[in-house]
């Protein structure tokens, strides 16, 4: 078992991650919440796998379910989520938000709303949810405009982290979560990096403790960048690295069709090859990097839209003021760096 | 034209009062927004007088206008509100909340959550806004289930407020602005008690240098309490004086037949009463409390409900954890103190 702390001053807080992490939650929501009276709320698919044994570690608690899957992260499920907290709980109630990136920006964003702002913790299922949104706050729904529109930046009370949750991921998924775990290493870290390199076959067959280790190493490497940078100005943007492109993938394939992962590891993949052409990168790091992704299973070639195409995308994605966009480009692998650069200079690779 | 500072650390900002004060709001948005492409929130009669004289100050600006009235205080016009902004604006954009409260709370809550947040200032066009939600950072939207149920702390960036607003404002509006300027002379300030018994003809007359000073040292009080108190713990709750009774009031009537303002003058009333009951002040505190109120016109008088539909809705309301609530009472004209009450001894004095 091991514990990241993520400090934040007066909202500072503990992941703890293991096989088994789940047997601390009864600790952790005395610790964490003021009240008895507390609510889970999760996905239909997770509440149907681990209700039962949830219910036998906490007791009687309300449960909230909702529906699984993107296309329900949007602000009527979160209205239909208030009214029934409304009746199931008050000011003191504690939120456990058990399940995937969805449930976790879904609660973490009803959690920071409710009342003006309700104690949360954090369970997160999926590799992704692990290894990302459970640690920075950040928070929030779609808009049919566009994607997380809506939110807030709300730190958890306390986030647990049980390995035994990715026995019943389905493989795609864990997968994907696999890319965000190489982008820390990509952008921060090359003894990680290294550590994954020599380790992709225990990876792969689920060996706890070198998943505790994966999973330990990605939230406090996230922990110390936004421990530095709460509210995504310099430092926060560089874990950005592979999400222009990514994005840009995923608009253009229309979303659903291939994961976040998968276009994330090919944005990142693409940021290497750029940052080669550009003579920042050795050609050995871009190769490593195309190696480690395709050892692990994950995609390394861009979809081949025009790169007009491309280039719109990234114009308008993020309503950029001006003209440059801060391009996450590496210097080497464990050094990622902000390039500001036109839509044009990130499409000259393609 | 008077400055309060609202002292809250990084997130410190200042409230600018007076007769013609709007003529600042240039200067204001320059320093307070990053972007010129902005976004006035406003509703319809609000838009109606003052569109035209507020484009002729900033220039051409993206306006959206929302229905005037409480029962549009909800999520859904929060989110045509979002989809709006999506079109009109960025992460940069700073949205101006132009009305009473209901366009301040739904305004401070689109800022706070539209894209994790983006800057904005009040500027309140009643009474009871100018006094009251323009200074604590309280933001948020009504349940079907009930007030305020969703919302988020989120400061302005700063609050500009022009007594010419309050020559078009109906006058019972204006009244029950008066109930929460009383309020803060009883609750924390004998001085400004007098003040304001001394200038009755000049406020009832809208004598714009003591409708100046009104606001100011209102704002002042409210700005020191909530400095000293953000997140409403001990000090906070004094705010509350005259509001537990004013709620069951306003429950009991039907919302909208009596005004806020108007539950709230019964309600200070009746917790001068029940304090002298108690033995806490004295019958003249109570008495001038009483004239005060009747010189500006207000309500002293409690509704004829039985007393326990007050102590059924007074027990319901607050979902109040225990059995005693925080029932404000009143110590001398000048200092309220927290009485931890049961809804039997808070309706004693019936």
């Amino acid at each position: 078992m091991k514990q990241i702390p993520v400090r934040l001053g007066k909202r500072s807080y503990r992941i703890t991650i293991g096989r088994g992490a789940l047997n601390s939650l009864p600790a952790v929501l005395n610790k964490s919440f003021p009240s008895k009276k507390n609510i889970v709320l999760t996905d239909r698919t997770v509440g149907r796998l681990y209700r039962a044994e949830i219910t036998k570690k906490l007791g009687k608690l309300s449960w909230i379910e909702i529906p699984p899957g993107e296309r329900h992260k949007n602000l009527k499920t979160v209205e239909a989520i208030f009214r029934k907290m409304v009746a199931e709980g008050n000011r003191k109630t504690g939120l456990i938000a058990l399940g995937g990136g969805v449930v976790g920006d879904v609660g973490g964003f009803v959690a920071a709303t409710f009342m003006r702002g309700i104690p949360y913790i954090q369970v997160p299922t999926t590799l992704l949810a692990q290894v990302d949104s459970s640690v920075g706050g950040k928070t929030g729904v779609d808009l049919p405009e566009g994607k997380n529109l809506v939110g807030a930046f709300y730190q958890p009370r306390a986030v647990v982290i049980d390995t035994r949750f990715l026995a019943t991921l389905p493989r795609r998924e864990f997968l994907c979560g696999l890319a965000e775990v190489v982008k820390y290493g990509v952008l921060w870290d090359e003894r990680f990096f290294s550590f994954i390199e020599k380790n992709v076959g225990k990876i792969l067959s689920l060996n706890h403790n070198v998943l505790e280790s994966l999973i330990a190493r990605s939230c406090a490497i996230k922990a110390e960048i936004v421990s530095k940078d709460e509210k995504e100005l310099a430092l926060r943007s560089l874990l950005n690295l592979g999400h222009t492109m990514g994005h840009a993938i995923e608009t253009l394939s229309g979303y659903g069709r291939i994961r976040h992962g998968e276009a994330v590891s090919r944005g990142i993949v693409y940021a290497a090859r750029l940052s080669f052409a550009r003579d920042l990168c050795s050609q050995n790091d871009w190769m490593r990097i195309v190696s480690l992704f395709l050892a692990l299973g994950l995609p390394v070639k861009m979809p081949s839209y025009p790169a007009s195409r491309y280039r719109k995308v990234i114009a308008s994605d993020k309503k950029a003021s001006g003209k440059k966009i801060n391009y996450i480009g590496i210097q080497k692998i464990g050094r990622a760096v902000i390039l500001p650069l036109t839509p044009e200079e990130i499409t000259g690779a393609l």
